[in-house]
């Protein structure tokens, strides 16, 4: 077995994108990872397994060495068939000059690359363990991936309907606008407009790619990933140069669900490849939202089925999406608490709706045959009617009570 | 203080009603029920309790005495302040002839009594304790209420949009055709639709009303209920010719989200009545469904906040109401339980979607191609390769193996 292309002749294409070569240590570590993704398709767990447990670089040496069940893949907790067949699925590509390909087009196109030991590395994707990217690449500006900001990840169909379009938009630029990034595929429909609405309030706005980043896909989208790039960034983990195949596109939707606090679901068919990401989002414990829509359309039959089994929150507008991602909001804001309650079993028993309701408009009556009417002592119906009397909503005279007409509020 | 009207010569009106004087127990608690109904305002919870406690007759009674605090209302475990002031709003209605006057229009329009001595008592009112109804007036078949159907509460906005009234339906008619009563409360918008609808499939529907039964309430719906009337019931636990004052609209509704096995919403402001039934059916434990909407229409408000803050259940079909009766449904049912997987944050593993990324509808590629592409062994590529082959999804000539066409399904 060959031991791949010679990694050192990487070493000056690895400067060209502006890595530190200073540090010898870093500047392995990049490589290995940028050989790794090009060895490993993306969320491979025994790759990253291997990798957290010895580093990047002795983990590549160890896979490269394809002995059976050596002692570093043992260490990190990989079964013995699992790294046999790991091996097996990593050979094919031992010898492909893909880790050169990628970083000549990098350098070529200004892609910026991102490992766990940058400052910019987004520590979220950190969240999905073994299958976290081992490497990042960037067109546009690394810092905002690093930036502590909140991040909401909104997805739906590419067949949105008008409803779904004008949803996203108005959800994106209004979380945008507080400076919350949004976080999307890049696809048509749904995706598409979060971007679009982002950038119009000049927010922050990330798509993350399931082939290389220098390729627009879809093509249409061309300008609005140039506009992306500008201010804020256009990432995948899969190698300049590497296809958005289907496969590519699910696993890249873990991507999507670890970098946004929240996930929100706008529109989505039955199968839409968004509830995908709203899996993901679940299964990292990331709170979930849904936007219903109506029970007629088939685009957001998704939506329901995420509310009803999924235990995803209803999102109706900006606010809730921000409530979803510090759910402490919801019980916090006295505003919230003191929302009108719905009611109780009890029947209600408010004796100025009663009072209101045994009086006439036309005909007089006195206090007592309101109480009869109204099933109250005739005490409480005196000061239930002096109330409405100051209301302005009766209206007394020698001939008893009548309804008065409120005062303008 | 009178005693008011002498009961015995409300006896032969009683017997009009169809009621059985030949068991003298019987005919004194029909009558002493009677006249609670007009004493009492829907729910009154002080005159529940000691007629529980005591039965009707005694309790009117202890009522009539109007001593500060017997035995009897202390025995039943009415604190002392709440006996008060029970006392206080009955005695205005103490001396009133209402209770001859609801018998006199009961008997002339043929309307019924119901107590809970009566086989065809609808028992899950019982549900409200102390808040059920003291008797229940019916227009139309007693037997609907006593039968052991499964009932839904259908209940929503007046002011509902085509959007609603067609959802409303098409529920109602499925429910209604599978033998599922439809309880809601004879309104313009929501209820009436659901009437409607459920009466166009020849099934059963039952309208609680706020006010007296002998009155159409609203007016424009005169000839639905009597259409109503006619296979279904319009009830009320309110005598005849009591007004449908707003308190007993709110009153009403406890009623409604008792009767129904669940209670689902289909369109509510953000204010609607429609809420209040919901919280009764929530606090009754009555399993709760709201119909989601657009998030743009107003008309949809209601239901989402049902959805965020209530807990209710979204559905979108008539199975789905079915579900809420029974929530075992939900996971007994196989074909359900076997919806496709929304996702787990691992990423997917489908092998097959890798081999088929990897395949070219113009280019034929070797295995060992194919391999390096889809990051997986050879030996597991052929095997895939072998099943798209099969599933005619694959197509290999001397040059290769290439996208084929699946087989007409």
């Amino acid at each position: 077995m060959t031991t791949g292309p010679d990694d050192t002749e990487l070493m000056p294409l690895v400067a060209e994108l502006g890595r530190d070569l200073g540090d010898p240590d870093r500047a392995h570590d990049d490589l290995a990872r940028i050989v790794w993704s090009c060895l490993a398709e993306p969320g491979d767990a025994v790759a990253g397994m291997l990798i957290d447990a010895v580093g990047a670089p002795d983990a590549l040496r160890v896979a490269r060495s394809a002995r059976p069940h050596p002692v570093a893949p043992d260490a990190a907790g990989i079964p013995s068939a699992d790294w046999s067949s790991a091996l097996q699925r990593w050979r094919p590509r031992m010898t492909a000059p893909d880790a050169g390909h990628a970083l000549r087009i990098a350098a070529a196109r200004g892609i910026r690359l991102l490992t766990p030991a940058d400052d910019d590395w987004p520590r979220a994707v950190d969240d999905l363990g073994p299958h976290r990217p081992i490497c990042l690449w960037v067109r546009g500006d690394p810092a905002v991936l690093g930036a502590p900001a909140a991040a909401v990840a909104i997805v739906g169909a590419r067949a949105a309907t008008g409803y779904g379009e004008h949803v996203a938009a108005e959800l994106s630029a209004e979380l945008a606008g507080r400076g919350i990034a949004v976080v999307s595929g890049g696809a048509y429909g749904i995706d598409g407009c979060a971007h679009r609405a982002a950038l119009g309030v000049g927010g922050t706005t990330i798509a993350v790619m399931a082939g290389g980043v220098e390729r627009a896909y879809p093509a249409g989208h061309t300008d609005l990933f140039e506009r992306i790039a500008a201010t804020g960034a256009v990432i995948s983990e899969v190698p300049c140069g590497g296809a958005p195949t289907k496969w590519r596109f699910l696993a890249r939707n873990r991507v999507i669900a670890a970098l946004g606090g929240a996930t929100v679901v706008v529109e989505a068919g039955g199968r839409s490849g968004s509830l995908n990401t709203a899996g993901h989002a679940a299964a990292l414990g990331r709170p979930l939202g849904a936007v219903p829509g109506p029970i007629t359309s088939a685009s957001s039959a998704g939506c329901h089925r995420l509310l009803r089994e999924f235990d995803a929150r209803c999102v109706t507008d900006a606010d809730e999406v921000v409530e979803l991602l510090d759910p402490g909001t919801l019980f916090d804001d006295p505003g919230l608490r003191a929302a009108p309650a719905v009611g109780s079993a009890a029947p209600p028993t408010d004796d100025t709706m009663r009072v209101r309701d045994a009086l006439s408009r036309r005909s007089r009556r006195s206090a007592e045959d309101i109480a009869r009417r109204a099933g109250m002592s005739t005490g409480d119906v005196e000061a239930r009617l002096g109330l409405l009397l100051l209301a302005g909503e009766a209206d007394r005279n020698q001939d008893g009570w009548a309804l008065g007409s409120p005062r303008t509020r």
